[in-house]
């Protein structure tokens, strides 16, 4: 009744594990401001009465809301159930079963889950000697495959936080006129490189931006901005009334307000190079833009059950030979604690 | 850049038109009762400081509620974004690009739109010339095709109303034992069959049912219903945190509180009785077990135009060389205006 290559398909699930700090996912738990606060709770009260109709299906005042926001067209935008949505539609849209996908390894994990369900291949270009990009190399791995159709850039990377130079980027946009660039921006609001100039000037680049990281990940909105050509046709592959009624009015009242939002972003990137310069001293720390930071350390494991025994909880990679924990920035109590264990993990160690 | 395919695509989208009385899309436009309201206002409310945390990712609290609810395990569900999601996640999960997928016709649009989607090829069972459902011809038309992996069977279907008996509903299933069956039952409220005893008694039976139709098409939540080996093999399939959070709490409070929608449930299967009994003087009604009714004329389109005339939006349909014109059944107030319009028309032209 099922196909085949079910068989080597899991769902895929998280460990649930107890904690009292959360730093594996990249949320931003950082409590909203009241101010903001009320105008969600106006909002979600105001949309009881319209739970009964469906949704507006390409989520249009949404895009019009983004389009103000970022002083472009809404028909530069399309907005998906999370990002992933979108990274699903894009593969959807580009790749035929022979083609393949390209990514960075690591990155962000939905790349080869959404390629690996539709059949599509992939091949991927290793960062992990160095854990920084050379672009000359990723661009002879992109020219010696012909059958790659879409490049996925994650910048900031996850798990690393990596971020790509605006001119490092716009070489690999240039070299592959023909091939569909995906920049996930999904931590941009952490990094100081803007690219939304990429959606203007180039025909083959998309911006994938996503509500998840600045606090709002239960609602599941992400978008993409790109010329009105890629728009339209990751539309036609786009399930209708994909963004349910309550996400769109959160969604459009977070950009409304996105100023109320700045402290938490800028506390976040404070914690953060707060916490490297503590831990550098101990662990190799890999230079991250993103609202997470992550170290490198062969001991990982056992600082992962360190960390849990003492109700922390992070996120442990295996990539290739090393092994990483990506954990995430939250409130300064917590991120302290976090600290305070690490050090102390490596001085027993000691 | 993109699938050639992609050319003959697009965006689906609906007409907007201005109306007072909207009765084109099969929502429950009913007032809900206060005391529910205030139970959703509450959740909402509560759910706020969870914004930023991802949903659950395979919506176990929804799916524990709705095992309670139909006294089965939470293994014998899969919520979906609309069940809109679970028809993709049964191709998906399902169908390689030779094989087929059977639907009635007319039947829910979504079959053929997400078959084609797919690369999966489609046949249908044509209704249109008795609408009825021959069941023997059903599934001589089922075993002279091979390639057929799914059979959707939307009971009562959509556009028509039509719902199948059990029996006959088992002379399929039980013909097709290597087939998945797909009993989309997403307007069963309104009818009297229920078919809950094919996902205990069957491996190749998958019941769909949605929140959209009683009250709540702007949550997007649908969800199917099945034996364990079945939901676990869609499980593998379906993208993580596809239902976000306030979603999945809204639709754990209507089923913990579904008695009280009840009232509004059985007004609308009242209300649809009365329309047909006065229409069916002046029209050809087509027998309708779901919430709203379809009347077969070959005026269709003046008829369309004549109700959009007086601000009263319904759905057209021409299937075949049929025209068919679907009524959702709303506010008394309103059906009676519908009614109204209706036999108004047929006086004018007569």
């Amino acid at each position: 009744m099922f196909r085949k290559r079910l068989e080597n398909f899991s769902n895929y699930t998280t460990p649930q594990i107890e904690c009292l700090v959360k730093a594996d996912a990249n949320e931003n738990l950082l409590e909203l401001p009241e101010e903001l606060k009320d105008i969600i709770w106006d909002t979600l009260k105001n949309s009881i009465p319209n739970l009964c109709f469906y949704p507006e299906i390409n989520s249009q005042p949404l895009k019009d809301a983004l389009a103000r926001f970022y002083s472009l067209k809404s028909e530069n935008f399309i907005v998906g159930n999370g990002s992933d949505q979108i990274i699903q539609l894009i593969v959807q849209a580009c790749c035929e079963q022979d083609d393949q996908v390209f990514f960075l390894y690591p990155s962000f994990t939905m790349y080869r889950i959404t390629a690996e369900l539709f059949d599509v291949g992939f091949c991927f270009f290793d960062i992990t000697s160095q854990w920084e990009i050379d672009v000359e190399k990723v661009i002879d791995k992109i020219s010696a495959n012909e059958r790659i159709k879409v490049i996925f850039i994650d910048t900031p990377n996850n798990p690393t936080g990596i971020a790509w130079s605006a001119e490092n980027l716009k070489t690999v946009v240039e070299a592959f006129p023909s091939k569909l660039v995906v920049i996930d921006n999904a931590y941009g609001e952490y990094s100081d490189v803007d690219y939304i100039e990429f959606a203007r000037r180039y025909n083959n680049a998309i911006i994938l931006k996503t509500f998840s990281k600045i606090g709002f990940a239960g609602i599941r909105c992400g978008y993409g901005i790109a010329n009105e050509n890629i728009i339209e046709n990751l539309h036609k592959v786009k399930p209708p009334y994909n963004v349910n009624v309550l996400t769109q009015n959160i969604a459009i009242k977070v950009l409304e307000n996105f100023e109320k939002l700045k402290n938490n972003i800028q506390l976040i990137k404070d914690e953060r190079d707060k916490m490297i310069q503590k831990l550098k001293e101990y662990y190799y720390v890999i230079p991250s833009e993103a609202n997470f930071i992550t170290v490198v350390d062969e001991n990982a494991d056992r600082i992962f059950e360190y960390l849990v025994a003492n109700k922390i909880l992070v996120k442990k990679f295996e990539v290739g030979r090393h092994k990483l924990l990506r954990i995430t920035l939250g409130k300064p109590q917590d991120n302290d604690i976090i600290i305070e264990n690490l050090i102390q993990f490596k001085k027993e160690k000691a």
